[in-house]
């Protein structure tokens, strides 16, 4: 088909992509508000906390680009978070035309005080790839998504989604050990 | 790994999935939004028009259920269409507790009119998946995407998705001919 496709078949894979793609975002935001609700943060201010702690420090335009959020949403919501003494505003020697923040060392607790209450049994897609994850031996890597982010996105934002991913992998001490996650009840089975 | 994953690796893999379902569903509604800005519809009015056209009516549940949007968000937009004369309530002979939706002859035509005005090319997913499409010879299926809805959401979630599909290939008559799709300018080439 190469790059012409009639129109209806546009809608249609357009359609349910827009469906797959609603409804993964769907749970994985109610997931993520659970989550951090007993720290009093919303979830762009927890986004916010977490790209800044990852990538030790970031301009407000990458915590935009990064948290796929608006930069006017990114700078209010660092905003508060100063004002609740998590984060401080800086200019960098080398780049005065950006603002930086940086975590305070509250800032930091708290941060890592949600990850260790993090909890992979409350995480619908965790428990959502078990059934693949036996069936592959791995957890699966959505190859095909992660290549159309970067179609649309550009390399810059995979290349900021890799640097933090790489910081977390330097961060085991504050986590702990094996959690034993559960599948979801068979619904393509038969009734027992 | 079966059931078994350290807590490190499941904020890992959860993390990268957040990031990039985030990313795709903010593509995805902006393109949604600037498709409808036209015709005074925001994207739950808009998807409430197409799942009851799809499903030739529909309960506020499924809507509720199929549009990933709370039982209130549906009911209240739902009733906004109906005072636009989109739409009109009613109960069913054999389901007098659920409340119907249907669309009237003029929220069939702005509907349709919607379909028409739609620009593949103005829709970043098939933009993106351009490459995929010309490595694989076919539009990537996304089966793993499918999957993992399919275990969080339920048979239910994909039946409904496959039922408004397949209503979708009926309708060939309101659309035209093949499209030509523009590629996104290569990110990962050299700059020129």
């Amino acid at each position: 088909m190469k790059d012409k496709i009639s129109k209806q078949d546009a809608i249609f894979y357009s359609h349910k992509m827009a469906q797959l793609s609603k409804a993964l975002w769907k749970a994985i935001e109610k997931d993520w508000q659970d989550w951090i609700k007993p720290f009093k943060l919303n979830i762009n201010e927890h986004h916010i906390l977490w790209i800044a702690y990852h990538l030790k420090g970031a301009s407000i335009s990458e915590i935009s680009k990064y948290g796929v959020m608006h930069v006017s949403t990114a700078f209010n919501f660092s905003k508060k978070l100063e004002e609740r003494g998590l984060l401080q505003f800086s200019k960098r020697e080398n780049d005065k035309r950006n603002t930086y923040i940086e975590l305070t060392e509250k800032g930091t607790d708290l941060l890592e005080e949600t990850l260790k209450e993090y909890e992979p049994n409350n995480n619908s897609v965790l428990r959502g790839v078990l059934p693949m994850t036996e069936m592959y031996g791995k957890l699966p890597e959505f190859l095909d998504l992660s290549a159309l982010i970067k179609e649309i996105y550009g390399d810059e934002y995979m290349e900021i989604l890799e640097r933090s991913l790489e910081n977390i992998e330097d961060e085991t001490d504050i986590l702990e050990n094996p959690t034993h996650i559960e599948a979801y009840k068979s619904t393509t089975s038969k009734s027992s």
